[in-house]
């Protein structure tokens, strides 16, 4: 399997990090999020990494990648589901995922996204983002 | 990586099959399934298949098992994302899938169960589940 599968639900997207990243599947991930986000109008994307057992610099860039170029596209990253392990290897190689918002898990994260949107309604924002829905 | 995610939200469980699946790692994730499904007290379970471009009768028997033990369990199982090829390989073999809902994808299956639930709800069998919620 070449392609990690992109779950729209609403107004979010969920993607799941169950296999070994390599370079060709990152790049494919971060392309296939992109247009996804453009296709759909997604606010917000969820990457669930409860199934990695390490992220090395090699993840951290990836998702600070695709972190950037979602920015960019007006939708937010949170990384839900990080391991204890996993954060406290990242706090030691320095990798503090900086730019990146993280939550518990997937209902914690979804709840952040479901709250910026909530505050951009009040706002008026949304209906400057109206011709990009799906 | 040896366990499949199993993503909470919203009254239901998401499982996004993604890697080739063996006899352990089916046998991993029912007995994971099953385990989360009486932990959290989910209704519904969903089972998004995009990313597998063959299920054969491993794999049929596999979604059957998970969906006769979440029945018993008090939980609907509802797979998405079946590419079309697949759908055709499944009535070409003979697997129809009898005992399992489907959906086009997450979003239809998720709006299935919180049908459901908004269904129980209305006859009040709801009240019989409040010990199962987290």
């Amino acid at each position: 399997m070449d392609r990690i599968p992109i779950l729209k639900l609403g107004g979010a997207l969920i993607v799941t990090i169950q296999v070994d990243m390599h370079d060709r599947l990152a790049v494919a991930l971060e392309e296939d999020l992109s247009e996804r986000i453009v296709r759909t109008g997604a606010r917000g994307v969820l990457i669930e990494i409860s199934a990695l057992e390490i992220v090395d610099s090699f993840i951290g860039r990836m998702l600070d990648n695709i972190a950037a170029v979602s920015r960019v596209l007006d939708a937010e990253v949170v990384v839900v589901g990080m391991r204890p392990a996993v954060a406290i290897t990242l706090v030691e190689l320095g990798l503090t995922l900086a730019g990146i918002k993280t939550a518990l898990n997937v209902e914690r994260g979804m709840a952040m996204i479901q709250a910026r949107l909530a505050e951009e309604d009040a706002d008026g924002v949304e209906s400057a983002h109206g011709h990009r829905e799906e």
